[in-house]
């Protein structure tokens, strides 16, 4: 009993809740690497699936459910936003008037409005310079995105820290950035 | 047309399919490691939940469908066989009786004395080991269990290759251990 007093206080007062992106299909890899260093770590996340529905699929093929779609995400719920990439992005340039890409771009703009934390890899980083929260921001991002960039600053690194700013170049880079984002997640 | 023939032959004759068992709950860190390699390097596989239904869910609370069930397994399909460790380990001694998991220990042994790849992470060398399919190899383990290897031989290493053996401590590791694997199974 103690200890479950314990643990409501740490969860209510204690820690940054996660809102999560899930793009569609979403790279399974890169997306879990998050998932179990947040549950590791007992940071409250809420996944949120940039799609009409909450049944998406990873790029391998495999059928997951994520708690909610994106136009329901409430940014004053959340004191940080992760962009799960996967390979719904080369095909983002058809999609962008969908009202789930509106809806994202609208939710990432916000959280960079308030200063929250924002962390994401590969084309994240380009999300977050269309929405407009990266301006004058070192980011690691895809070697393919680098040229689209137009306001936040391209780098060749594997990830970059730069103020609320997390981004790591692919998914084979977010171990070089999640301690840091975990160690900002739980001071 | 053409390019369709082609893929048909290659997946037909020119690749090794793979098995993952998903134990449940699953690290999905882990798993979707070797998932999503698979698929970027179009190496087919097929999961099987280490449970009585494919509804299993990861460590962080996702859920996930499987293709199948531990006990459909049938080794003779397959060239190779990984084990996806996750918080259903640590209960293992409690659930060892269970039919999923005489069913995976019976399929680890089949395709360790037909001399296939078997790959795994964690608590994977143990399983290997008490299938009685790691005799006198080299693997790399979680430190909790380097104790309780009997015939296989613990190492401090992140991750070993050792004949059709491959481990990886943790999740963490499998990276470093990943190429490996992919070379063998697109050779």
């Amino acid at each position: 009993m103690h200890t479950n007093i314990i643990n409501l206080i740490y969860f209510l007062f204690m820690t940054k809740k996660v809102a999560v992106l899930v793009v569609n299909p979403v790279n399974g890899a890169g997306l879990f690497q998050y998932l179990e260093a947040f549950f590791e770590n007992r940071i409250p996340f809420t996944t949120f699936a940039v799609a009409d529905t909450t049944s998406v699929r990873t790029n391998s093929g495999v059928s997951l459910l994520t708690d909610d779609v994106v136009v329901n995400l409430r940014e004053s719920e959340f004191d940080a936003v992760v962009f799960a990439c996967g390979d719904a992005m080369p095909v983002f340039a058809e999609n962008a008037d969908k009202p789930y890409n509106q809806a994202m771009l609208a939710a990432l703009a916000t959280f960079g409005a308030h200063n929250k934390l924002i962390a994401g890899h590969c084309v994240g980083a380009l999300m977050f310079d269309i929405a407009g929260i990266a301006a004058g921001k070192r980011v690691a991002q895809h070697p393919y995105v680098k040229a689209a960039l137009k306001s936040a600053v391209a780098t060749d690194e594997k990830s970059v820290a730069d103020g609320n700013l997390f981004t790591a170049q692919t998914e084979n880079a977010i171990w070089t950035i999640l301690p840091h984002l975990v160690q900002k997640l739980t001071e």
